[in-house]
């Protein structure tokens, strides 16, 4: 593969991530139209539903596209009965040459067939350029298309002796302004963020994206027995459709009503006798209601559920400098769990460690 | 500060660092000679009671000294009393035009009065380049010589929930090769490794130098009730005069005179009533035996006593990328304290983290 290629999909990956958080349960695409070494026409898939990035790019172009190149990190669309029409048959339609991706595309209804309709119309097709940093880049597509699961990132802020707490039902507020911005980051590419009611009875947090700029998430609270404080931030937000709570069915309650007369959404699940909710059939739920990232925040039981089930992808550990001695261990029970370490880096005053669970 | 002055001090570090762990507790120092540019001698202080630096870098030198100038990391020393003789006269007397160093020399025998006698004998001289990276270098002396105390480094290798093992009085391995050579190449550099007897016992390590070149540390085991197995590995080094163990005073059974007979050094100190030693006593009298760096490896009580006491400068955390859930944490007791975050970085599949104490 050539540095040239190399680096026109590199600029695809750029154009693509601008849309990080919009276009989700859809993948981030960008797409490049190079004549001459030349770039002549440019596109990304900006919203969910609206026009894809090859189309964007024909649409820009300023010259003629026969002989031209085509880059685009996912393979072309060509299946129908969905929001747009294929791409592949407009990328032969108007001329283009050559066609160099990153990705195959992992739905079944794309994967290979994209490429197997544009050989068969004459045109050279180059697989498999920086296909790591693609599949990185679409981690959330790549996982919800295969496995009808979200990409679930646990976030964890500690102490140097993973204690998230001084004291059980009391905050201690651990990490700096620049860890902070991160989660806000974080908050605005991920389809959802998840606590559990304690976390929001204890924290009382907002779960929003205010230090950066971006779309806020959904705000899942997990509360298998409604003990959600109805004076919480988190029942106040402007956009209160997008404050979810999953409790149990058959909670049937005058606490339901009341949420309900506030705007959120409730989704109701089953559970055993103790009102724990199944995080699979949960996840399954989240799933079909196109939730195809998951970003969770706390607290200590729920780290400790969907670490000890092996329900995640991604362990963020934002480390404060801070030994607390005593305290809330962030994750506890039986788990013994062995993981890749992704990589480190300092956040101001924090240290954030990212690892992903072994296949 | 020119450039040019960062560069050659710059160079008399890494020539100053090729000593480290041979000099202590003297500072590491390197020198370079400097005419029209060019370098025309250099030389370090290569091991405790052997030349400095200054004074191998005139032997050194190529072309006469007249109109050169000297870079050397820290303040050439001006007092008598000691091993060698002091290296201002001989810079004076050699013609040197100009002194150019990074720090002065915190030992209240030397500090600015070299300076001095260098100014006073017509020498143009320049201090505090790259002090702090000069300073750093030299962690180990500056803290030796100011305080009367080893500097502490304790050294954890610890899952992502800050434990040391799976169970008590278990060893379980978390950390990978790089981070073991990583602790090997320490080991070489300070003075002293230090455990209590719990370490030895369940562990059975020999706290020497295998993975990468260098010398062995002094191995310093505190077992106030003599609980040591007789039968350790470490009992067993070649050098066995360089394994201490600190045990109370008024301990005189048959172990005490078996270990002796084995030829490991005993130290005995004041010690309370449940034979725990007084780690400040302790540190002092390890001062005395000229311990001016320290590094700590283990176990849990150890680590929970000296942070405790905040009886250290730097903590180093070697974080493997697993999550254990329960198990023995490397850190108990009512602690709270902040550090400030020095740096990370990924050793293998692991990751070091470094604090220091805030002052």
């Amino acid at each position: 593969m050539s540095q040239q290629q190399n680096d026109f999909i590199k600029k695809c990956f750029e154009l693509a991530v601008k849309a990080a958080g919009f276009v989700s349960p859809n993948p981030m695409v960008g797409a490049l139209l190079v004549k001459q070494d030349k770039i002549i026409g440019e596109g990304y898939h900006q919203k969910y539903g609206g026009a894809h990035a090859e189309i964007i790019a024909i649409n820009s172009a300023t010259e003629a596209l026969t002989d031209s190149t085509l880059y685009c990190n996912l393979e072309p669309c060509c299946h129908t009965h969905k929001q747009t029409p294929p791409c592949v048959p407009q990328i032969i339609k108007a001329g283009i040459k050559k066609v160099v991706i990153s990705n195959l595309d992992p739905n079944p209804a794309v994967s290979g067939k994209g490429v197997q309709q544009l050989l068969n119309a004459g045109i050279e097709v180059i697989t498999r350029v920086s296909e790591n940093e693609g599949q990185e880049l679409n981690k959330f597509y790549f996982k919800f298309i295969s496995n009808a699961k979200p990409y679930i990132s646990i976030k964890i802020a500690q102490s140097i002796d993973g204690k998230i707490t001084e004291e059980k039902n009391k905050q201690t507020w651990l990490t700096g302004e620049e860890a902070q911005k991160y989660v806000h980051q974080q908050r605005a590419i991920y389809d959802a963020v998840l606590v559990g009611a304690e976390t929001i009875n204890i924290d009382n947090p907002e779960l929003n994206v205010r230090l950066v700029d971006g779309r806020n998430p959904k705000r899942i609270i997990l509360d298998g027995n409604l003990s959600l404080n109805l004076n919480s931030k988190i029942l106040k937000a402007a956009d209160i459709e997008n404050t979810w709570i999953i409790t149990c069915n058959g909670i049937d309650n005058e606490k339901l009503f009341k949420l309900k007369e506030k705007g959120v959404r409730i989704l109701q699940m089953p559970a055993d006798q103790l009102n724990h909710i199944s995080l699979i059939k949960l996840l399954d739920e989240l799933a079909k209601q196109k939730i195809s990232s998951l970003f969770i925040e706390g607290g200590s039981n729920i780290f400790s559920q969907f670490i000890t089930e092996k329900l995640f992808d991604e362990l963020i550990i934002l480390q404060a400098p801070v030994v607390l001695g005593k305290g809330l261990s962030a994750i506890s029970g039986s788990v013994n769990i062995s993981l890749n370490t992704i990589d480190t880096v300092k956040l101001g005053k924090d240290i954030k460690m990212s690892f992903r669970k072994c296949d």
